[in-house]
């Protein structure tokens, strides 16, 4: 079997079992339907996307949450279809598959937390489901295998799975903390609390769902809100964390930063690795903004450029044509002064004062751009907002991956 | 000769002589050095890029139609380089050129309207165009031929010469108007008055100035402002307006509708050829969006739709992937509501009410995305806001043209 090499099961938070079926979604025969079973009184924190367009999955779980006030026993998640603009067939769709899923468990429907990831606008079978949920119930356990097969079966477009993990003490008890999802294409998440990303944090602290959704808010914001493969905010995005209490661990002022930390540095390696395996991506760009009127501005800075056709080329080409980042800082709607801004390119000056540096060497830019990761870093000299965001290149294979359509 | 076949020496508005010359600009070895000049008297209007960086001949040109009160004699082009991003040497280079340009065709400096398209950030070799002025000055002629020579020399990527043409009568006199330009890439012009597209309009009725704005704002709106290739706006993009008045008819309250609508519909025709030739596309998509809050609501609805890399890419596989429109439109900002939104390829219902339609068939739906040119027609069924926008598909052909940099 393919375990992930660096994740052993010491890793995997207790309080949690998982598993993965074959229901006959994905054309390649892939498993694609998926389940984290959760003990009783985890305490469970939700993001969605703000896309004004939700997939149906995501209208049950808000409706369960707020009936369980924050707690859920079993996620289900399929990947090969996103249940998204199917109407009220598509919202029964969903709420079957529930009433399987609780049946099978053993628990209330609305302790199901149902994800859905894939085309949009097909209608979703939901006998597939739950034909195979005897499947999903007899791959059940608590390894790190178990986790690796849960991990795959979610992936639709990406070409590896997403797994991020790490544990601190609290007050002599060891806290797990560990991400897992999937996310691809159309990946621009812009989460808020009440994005085709599907994000599950798992720990064993235990934390009641009203703070748990301020760590996750935290988290999020610095981490799943600050990537860009393509710019599209999908209809599905969600990221759920779930807190078992197994550690016997609980989280107070004192050890919240701690916490915090922690849930942020596993969020944001996850994220990275997101956009690390973005679809037909060549490079990763690290983009440091700063000297920004605001925060908010340095944001819209770092998403203009990231989401600049014309620069997300150059950089497939290794071209150093930093003028298409200035023509896109100057078109991101921030008031910005075009005689103050300094650009780097890793330690490379490129430009100073809104002209190109007197140490621009174009052959060291060229090669500097030619690793898969790297750092861009652009002072606007107007104010304090800063940001750090991460994003890809636009390669001819993105192209091809999503124009891709045979009858 | 490769005159532009449909156009005769009768569609040329008096008034005006065109040049062009080869200044070593372009790496080809083209002609990239063009003039307009203009009669005496000549009134002029221009409208200018959105983007807060702004090329030094920009700069100059608003200075210089200040200072003469809407008025132009020579028009100065050249292609290969953008000077912008060129700090104080940029201004000063584009101050010597006019210049010279001044003195070559005896008129004052402020009389001269210089332009450049090209790269972003790299020095003007304005000795290079002082040089070329000889050459601009004695290949000068009013013939269809000398327009066609001035349109191929302000091509960039462009693969094709841009002009539209139209005459009317105006108290029995005729009124020729005729629009010649550039642009394929980094187009998606946000033109206010005081965009790499230049675009030149040229008639001979006699309007004063601040009339001629108030005609080109109404014409720009609805034409140059309602398209886009890629999303990027650029920092050059620039619509100039001459009225010569050669044709002795003036616009009078009775006349303006039907010199508006002629006006509007070369700068449509203008702006049609410009996407139609965007770099590497090969469908051009006509967006019709109704039911929306406000119009201004339906050009956000058109543009997350037209800049989506998801949606556009679709387009390029004739891929009848409709969701990706609905998830555009949801992540717009707008004010939608997902259950009365209805979707037509042509005539082709493909969603109703949120959800794919009855009559949807998908063999079909892949057959009509198959044109080179299209109509999609989205109804949101909550307002009265509407709108029509020109954009095309993203395929690998535009990654390579941008992409493409060799050390």
């Amino acid at each position: 079997m393919n375990s992930i090499p660096f994740l052993s099961d010491d890793a995997i938070p207790g309080g949690f079992l998982f598993s993965a079926a074959r229901a006959g979604l994905k054309a390649s025969g892939r498993t694609d339907f998926a389940g984290i079973v959760a003990d009783k009184g985890t305490s469970a924190a939700a993001m969605f996307t703000a896309n004004r367009i939700i997939a149906a999955p995501l209208i049950v779980d808000k409706i369960h949450l707020s009936r369980t006030a924050g707690h859920v026993r079993v996620v289900a998640i399929n990947a090969g279809n996103a249940n998204c603009a199917t109407g009220e067939a598509g919202l029964a769709a969903a709420r079957r598959v529930c009433g399987a899923v609780a049946a099978t468990f053993g628990c209330h429907e609305y302790e199901v937390f149902p994800a859905s990831t894939g085309i949009i606008g097909v209608p979703l079978p939901a006998e597939k489901l739950i034909a195979a949920l005897p499947q999903l119930q007899s791959s059940l356990g608590r390894s790190a295998e178990h986790l690796y097969q849960l991990a795959l079966a979610i992936m639709t477009t990406d070409t590896r799975e997403k797994v991020s993990a790490t544990t601190l003490e609290i007050a002599g008890k060891t806290v797990r903390i560990l991400a897992v999802g999937k996310g691809s294409g159309m990946i621009h998440p812009q989460l808020v609390p009440h994005a085709t990303m599907l994000v599950y944090v798992l720990t064993d602290a235990q934390v009641e769902p009203a703070a748990l959704l301020g760590f996750l808010q935290s988290a999020v914001n610095v981490s799943f809100n600050r990537i860009s493969v393509d710019g599209d905010t999908s209809t599905n995005d969600t990221v759920l964390l779930l807190a078992s209490g197994s550690s016997g661990a609980g989280i107070d002022s004192a050890s919240a930063p701690a916490f915090q930390q922690a849930l942020t540095q596993v969020c944001t390696s996850l994220a990275k690795q997101i956009v690390a395996d973005g679809e037909g991506i060549t490079h990763v760009v690290e983009l440091e903004i700063e000297g920004a009127p605001s925060d908010a501005d340095a944001i819209k800075v770092a998403k203009a450029i990231a989401h600049s056709p014309l620069v997300k080329t150059a950089w497939a080409g290794c071209d150093p044509n930093w003028g298409r980042l200035l023509s896109a800082t100057g078109a991101s709607g921030v008031a910005i002064d075009p005689a103050k801004i300094n650009l780097w390119f890793g330690e490379l000056e490129i430009c100073r004062n809104g002209e190109r540096s007197p140490f621009y060497d174009e052959a060291k830019a060229h090669e500097y751009l030619k690793q898969r990761e790297y750092r861009i870093r652009m002072s606007l000299g107007v104010g304090t907002g800063s940001c750090r965001f991460w994003t890809t290149d636009l390669t001819t294979e993105y192209v091809r991956i999503n124009a891709d359509y045979s009858t």
